[in-house]
């Protein structure tokens, strides 16, 4: 088995090495700057895990690895020119330090990169295995592409619908944060397994494990923009609550709490002219009384719980569970 | 064989039954719109067209087809964002009648829609050719799905990249245009005979045709501009001089007019304010005496004889080939 720092090395290289056209290599500058900009390559990097959970030569899939990694990246590219934001991790986004032209054009170029990297990797047919299990594997990987990237946008717009709604349920925040985040950590793991020719439960299981952690990830984002200790958070505390973005804390407090903190929470939302730490103040109060901390911690351990028992389910030996293990912990920032 | 009425009736059927999720149905209303507003369905034509030279089963392929018509939408939805343009075919384009969001995100839903439609269309296995040749006709026809949708990005960056150039070549602006207007139709008759089981000599042939009709088309558009009869035209006469855009007009006339017309042709080009009669009056005069006219139309008849020619070498028979050439010269508006 490849460690994950080995893995991280070879999708890094692999990124460096993408094909594009000398011609016309202004198109490609803002695309090689939106993939070097670092990130932690979670998704390329679960593909492979996952398929080394039954395989060895990890070399076969690095192409449909990195697709993952093209697609991601180009989703926040996009989402940078919608939400009109202007750093991404440390840097001035492609519309900001090109124009919005560039980054739309170049945002559809990784769109349609990523997908010749999935559709067009010729070495994973270089195996002395059924070509047709071959195919039929790859046709597999294809369709569970097809349902991440075309998912990815749903959630994406169900995102930016939310802003114009006041009555998100619990239901549909959960709906649109299986598609914008889970989705491709699932999908990731799910296309490993059946590039590994595993069985297909194998590959469900760790479909849910993706999906469940990916879950349980988002909710702890959104509980820690309240609570966080902001030198860690890397974020500042309390920029959801200025925002009145609908998180889980905030729809789960117009849900449960009391008649009047539900006005006083409404009165907040409708304010326009606050001073920053005051009304996250109030707000934080507000999911305070209302019990809504205790609620959400509550469904992230029960998230984190579920994947975990579907890692447990695989069939595999435990010692190859571990790194998966691991990578949960990590995400999440926990001890155990 | 199949007439052209029949099969551009069974595309339009097929684009209505593209299934959404219900769920996220506010996102498929502007893709259901762009995908709704007309047009003449010539890619996908084309496609079954050219798969029709040499099988009958059309109905197998109808996915793959439509999948070309899908991402050509999805290429005018991003583009008019880009280029600010406010109607598409008689209608406020999307970014006017939902906003600029929406416009980026359904395109990005469209292109991964339009890879669905490629990669996942089950219907073409059922047949009893080969099943490994089957599978290997459909890798190629995604393979030249790719070229496409990459290519297209790249002629539409060499676009916009133009517009900020003062020395474009001719051999530039022939790659810009076949990469912008002629690659969509070569790949589409392509797939077409790769989906057929077609001998790749077949392919290369009909990719030949639909490249060099693709060119003709695209330069007769140009000298329309100048010299076309306003009510044919369809656009206003001299739209391309006002916007100094370069045409093939414009960048051959720079090259081959006299030291003083070029003079007046570029103090026209960095003039800006004008009567847009004058100016159109001014350039259409030194397009004359420079003799770009006869340059350009001589240019269009070598590219249409050239695929006529590629059209020509097709190895089959004749009466099947008369339907590809009443098709170039109604493109072209041409009698013979």
């Amino acid at each position: 088995m490849f460690s994950q720092p080995e893995i991280t090395q070879i999708i890094n290289d692999a990124l460096q090495r993408i094909q594009t056209n000398q011609h016309v290599d202004r198109l490609y500058e803002p695309v090689r700057y939106a993939i070097a900009n670092g990130g932690k390559r979670i998704r390329p990097l679960l593909m492979i895990m996952a398929y080394n959970l039954f395989r060895d030569d990890i070399l076969r899939i690095i192409d449909n690895a990195i697709a993952m990694e093209v697609y991601h990246n180009f989703t926040l590219l996009h989402d940078d020119v919608m939400d009109k934001a202007v750093m991404r991790r440390g840097k001035p986004c492609v519309h900001v330090k090109w124009n919005e032209n560039a980054a739309i054009l170049s945002g559809d170029t990784m769109l349609a990169l990523s997908y010749r990297l999935m559709t067009e990797n010729r070495a994973f047919f270089n195996c002395d295995a059924d070509p047709a299990a071959l195919y039929d594997a790859m046709q597999q990987a294809v369709n569970t592409f097809n349902e991440a990237t075309i998912g990815v946008c749903e959630g994406q717009h169900l995102d930016m619908d939310f802003e114009t709604m006041d009555d998100v349920s619990e239901k549909q925040y959960m709906d649109m944060i299986r598609l914008k985040t889970s989705l491709l950590l699932s999908c990731s793991l799910k296309i490993g397994a059946q590039l590994a020719l595993a069985q297909p439960r194998q590959a469900d299981l760790l479909y849910t494990f993706g999906e469940k952690i990916g879950l349980a990830f988002q909710l702890q984002d959104d509980l820690l923009d309240v609570y966080g200790d902001p030198k860690v958070f890397g974020k500042n505390i309390g920029g959801d609550i200025v925002a009145n973005k609908k998180t889980f804390m905030l729809i789960k407090t117009l849900e449960m709490a009391s008649d009047k903190h539900r006005q006083e929470l409404k009165k907040w939302i409708a304010m326009t002219d606050f001073a920053n730490e005051d009304k996250i103040k109030a707000v934080t109060h507000l999911y305070n009384v209302s019990g809504t901390r205790q609620v959400c911690e509550q469904k992230i351990n029960e998230l984190f719980a579920e994947g975990m028992e579907a890692l447990d389910q695989l069939n595999v030996t435990d010692d190859k569970k571990n790194p998966f293990r691991q990578f949960a912990l990590k995400l999440m920032n926990r001890q155990s």
